[in-house]
């Protein structure tokens, strides 16, 4: 079997893995002299072997030796719940290691490396496209080290997301709600203040045209201090409420971080949207505008913290959809370009490529 | 010689006269019952003879009995600077009329039904599209009964025109910045508060992308009560200076049409773009959006009348271009469908029908 074959059994066996918690999904395949498939492995989740290691545990003691290991993803270096896969490469004997993606992590990145140093031969970037498409939420969390942040508002053109009274139904149509849907079943989480569940009573949960619920469901996180009802829609959500009982933002995303969170949707309110932007803690923008004028004092965004233009937050927009006669205008902070989102990962043809660019 | 090729002469003859002013520009060729050119006319402006009239002029008494008069628009019905055309033709024999372009004002309308009245053959819509598009500002002014009415603003995605302290230099990008040069060149009038001026110093030039003064200069209009400094920067404008020393945009308006404007650009700020709005005196917006974000409460629009949800503005969209890395939204009041918008002349393809239409 070429190196190439191997690696798609390995992205074969990583789909065995759980697709969410704070580890990747990982498959391995041991190979020998001759690429005699010897063992296979993928890792199951948090606090088990990682995929290296599960091959390995299917040879007998030295039968790895001068073998091959090829696996979807850089093995780590870093001893969490388990110990570092480099050294029990090193350890097994391994000749050469073949890995496609690299490991952005601060903490676990760095194997490669160790193992050169132990004199194993290792080759990097095998199929790498097909892995970073497979890893991306992961990938993109790893090098974030924390999770992607898209921060939601439907506004009329003039920025309002109510009318003066604070009634706001049907501000956007069918399609833009339907796409938020779309949204929120791509996220892990839905994140919004106790200030909106008071107001608005949301259900947080993903729903299709017919108000069904979809097959994969955000976790409801509710963010704040004050008290909620106990008969409040979000209890209702197939998810045990989150509760973050804070104001602090880094505090709520250590939090979500820590459940292993990699990519999460905050929908309100306006506080809590001004929270997370003055902190810099916002990977994307979703920015529903509805063609309508509202006026008056009920705005998607209030103080961001800034006070004169030169520190204004500069945005890069992605792409401008018209959603029956509302927009969809996706952006991203030009101050985080450097960190990669989901779907611009390098070398891979994306679907934003296929969308219109600001330059 | 055809109809057809009659009107084109009269097309021709109508670009005689002044583009400008409370009067369309008419141009009117008269036939014998051979085809035979025995006269054409055009008008020169108000309070001087109208095309057919100018055309009648040239003929001896008796000299236009049973020949037909082609005409570009309508023969008018109204005593106003000038007798009406249609008892004109009448009282001079005319035994058919064709024309172009029916006349919507309420006025001056209703020519071609007096003309058929007294027994003159009467076809009217001969190269119609040709001449509505020449005639459009007139004809959208002449419906409305007022000037074609564009309100444009630049704000950031969350509504900022300024920042907290009131900064807000290069929000838009250099070829925002341009489009709005060319939009104040297709308009007769810029129109401020004093507001802005005494922020801003405003030249309310529409100027090329090296700073020149284009060809054509719309008037600069400051409306409001405020005394502005002997050194501000409008009145080194081409054109004088139009005060209008008034709150009541009603009042605004009214002066505009009397002074034979047709399309109007109100460029600021906030209390002033809010209170056309509030008027329901707006066909047009112009929403400029930069990519950037600036929270705080310098907003484009303030109170605009609406206290609650039912009461909100729609609009239909009616254009996105992306303009740099800006956004520019071409919008329309719903409720302000039924009179027509320049650009959008029956019949004719128009520009905007090559653009995103909202649905």
């Amino acid at each position: 079997m070429t190196w190439e074959a191997a690696m798609r059994t390995a992205i074969e066996l990583a789909h065995n893995g759980p697709a969410t918690g704070v580890n990747p999904r990982v498959g391995c395949v041991i190979l020998d002299a001759d690429g005699v498939t010897l063992a296979e492995g993928w890792h199951r989740g948090v606090g088990t072997a990682h995929a290296e290691v599960d091959a390995l545990s299917k040879l007998p003691e030295g039968g790895a030796r001068g073998a091959t290991a090829v696996v979807t993803l850089e093995p780590c270096n870093h001893t969490g719940h388990t110990g570092p896969c480099s050294e029990a490469l090193i350890a097994a004997g391994i000749g050469r290691v073949v890995y496609a993606a690299s490991d952005p992590g601060h903490m676990s990145g760095g194997g490669a490396a160790r193992l050169r140093e132990a004199g194993v031969d290792v080759t990097g970037g095998v199929l790498v496209s097909e892995v970073e498409a497979f890893l991306d939420d992961w990938l993109t969390a790893a090098r974030l080290g924390r999770p992607y942040i898209t921060v939601k508002w439907a506004s009329s053109l003039d920025g309002r997301i109510a009318a003066l009274d604070g009634t706001s139904t049907w501000i956007t149509g069918a399609a833009a709600r339907q796409r938020v849907h779309e949204q929120r079943e791509a996220s892990d989480a839905i994140i919004v203040g106790t200030g909106t569940v008071l107001a608005d009573d949301p259900s947080l949960t993903a729903r299709g045209d017919a108000g069904e619920l979809m097959a994969r469901q955000p976790a409801p996180v509710v963010v704040g201090t004050r008290a909620i009802p106990k008969d409040a829609a979000v209890f209702r959500h197939p998810h045990p409420v989150i509760f973050e009982g804070t104001h602090d933002v880094h505090e709520v995303v250590r939090d979500l971080r820590a459940r292993g969170f990699r990519r999460v949707y905050v929908e309100g309110g306006p506080t809590l949207a001004s929270a997370f932007v003055a902190a810099g803690l916002v990977d994307e923008f979703a920015i529903y505008l509805a063609p309508t004028l509202l006026g008056g004092n009920r705005l998607a965004l209030g103080d961001i913290g800034i006070s004169t233009i030169g520190e204004q937050l500069k945005l890069r927009i992605l792409s401008v959809d018209q959603l029956g006669s509302d927009l969809l205008i996706r952006a991203v902070p030009l101050r985080s370009e450097a960190a990669q989102r989901p779907g611009d990962v390098a070398q891979r043809p994306s679907d934003t490529a296929q969308q219109t660019e600001g330059d």
